[in-house]
């Protein structure tokens, strides 16, 4: 292999021959790329950056182990909870993958928020047992959503769920008001909020500060009868407080995100508590940034960034270690 | 009673003292109203109109087979399938509530899309068995979104989907350029669209026309993959046709309205075809108008158009009564 001087680990598992051409061909002329699917361990210690997927795979957390010299790590994920920050040699730049799926996750969104309302799941259900009498749909309109992280992914939720005329409140640290929201308010004017809210869409991601941010507390002053939707990260919001306030039916939920994960595909994977068991919550496999073909547009927009690195330009979506370690 | 000379059958049982002061205030100086609740077995002949809700009921049905002056009868329904037009006297304006629901069943319509494209139902029910291998959802942007009948609900569902980004097709019989889709089309050319359909969403009354128009051979052409959402009447599609082509998985379902209705409120109901036993369809049981508080604003808008009628003025929603009879 011809040593073209900087070295990029593909550090991303299963690559199609198509995604694999378009790595190629983004990183034609900057530097060259090392699959993982090849194997990377004799280049690891050389490689000047690496983008990664998930690192949760043991050969992706050994590579980047190895990676001594990496100076620059682009994910493919909005959310960089899972890098092993830890191990990165300092002064590494980390960069997200913000924005990528982001009107694609919001899609979601108001798929899980409209289910919920409209209690679709209930209703089918019934219907299969021959059984029409079942709860009565309520209304986004007139209702009044706070969007907790009001960044790419909470602008495309509400920009879409304005023409049904809720009325919009983004939360996020730095506000500034905004075309799609009634109002963009900071963090902490969340609380005067909540007794009034229908519903509480979470999209924070999962940093210290975040961790359990979303407690007993917040779930005891939101409104009797709120509908929480999570496509932040699970653990943003106290399992055992979201649990109990189910079960006792102060809350409705629609959950994309969860405390915990299946270690092995295929394997049955339950929460610490049987949300399973209640039907006033709506579950799904963390799947809102799923789409078909979604791999290639997040490789496409994670490469571009890399791409500005290897060229000397300010990477985008720089995260703030800080936040993490 | 003092009669005020003209006088209204209000057809809608178990009426609310809160929607009887409705009633009362808004026929104040018009008309006396007579509600089914009290007996109307004594006015019925003296009746010069009517408001009618399903029209299902026996008594409902008596008090109108007796009601020989009637020259107006308006419903608070917005399709009007179920009035027994060979029972009214000749020469009766029939008016429906077109429009009064409009916004709210557009906003089921957009949440039984979104729950069918992100196989929401089927991810839900998975998670239930600890099972995290579902489909991949699919996305609304860029699809093709074709609106049979595209009215009033029709509008309000493209206004809704529109910051979803699909390209959405119209089709009404008399068309003319909207603001909300990306073409207005007539009937003849809605064959031509078939092949390229993603979302194929039928809002049609049921009328002599209409009945069965969405046939074996619409569903046919319809792209593969195909999703088709019903919340105008139920045999405005060929029940059996649906059910072959969702049976041989040709296309997915999301439906509201059927061909069979419970006849008593709780006797478990089905289809003729067991379309309970399909995971490619979402089942509701017409529920799409509903909301908590809908039958007063459903009265209240009809109200509204009898005022018009009983001042003198033009009413809204008049129906050709040709298409049924």
């Amino acid at each position: 292999m011809v040593d073209m001087g900087r070295k990029v680990l593909i550090l991303v598992r299963n690559l199609s021959d198509d995604e694999r051409s378009l790595v190629e061909k983004m990183l034609n002329g900057y530097a060259e790329p090392y699959f993982i699917d090849d194997g990377v361990d004799e280049v690891a210690a050389e490689a000047e950056a690496a983008v990664v997927s998930t690192a949760r795979h043991p050969r992706v957390r050994e590579a980047l182990r190895k990676a001594v010299k990496l100076r620059f790590l682009q994910t493919l994920a909005a959310g960089v909870d899972n890098i092993p920050f830890q191990d990165l040699p300092r002064n590494v730049i980390v960069a997200s993958n913000a924005g990528a799926n982001a009107e694609e996750v919001a899609e979601f969104t108001v798929a899980l928020i409209l289910t919920s309302l409209k209690n679709i799941v209930i209703l089918d259900r019934g219907m299969r047992r021959g059984d029409w009498w079942g709860p009565t749909p309520k209304l986004l309109r007139g209702s009044k959503v706070v969007i907790l992280g009001y960044g790419h992914i909470g602008r495309e939720i509400a920009k879409r769920i304005q023409p049904f005329k809720p009325y919009i409140v983004g939360v996020k640290r730095r506000p500034k008001p905004d075309e799609y929201a009634d109002e963009v308010v900071s963090i902490r004017d969340l609380e005067k909020h909540l007794p009034t809210t229908d519903i509480l869409v979470v999209t924070l991601p999962l940093t210290k500060e975040t961790r359990g941010f979303v407690d007993r507390r917040i779930l005891d002053k939101l409104k009797e009868g709120a509908l929480v939707v999570n496509v932040g990260r699970g653990p943003v919001i106290d399992e055992e407080a979201l649990f109990e306030a189910l079960s006792r039916r102060k809350l409705y939920a629609a959950l994309d995100v969860w405390w915990v994960y299946p270690s092995r595909r295929g394997e049955p994977t339950f929460q610490n508590k049987p949300f399973h068991l209640l039907d006033n919550v709506v579950m799904t496999p963390h799947v809102a940034g799923s789409w078909p073909g979604f791999r290639r547009k997040l490789l496409e927009h994670a490469l571009e960034n890399l791409r500005r690195y290897l060229a000397g330009e300010e990477p985008r979506n720089i995260v703030d270690l800080e936040e993490y370690l």
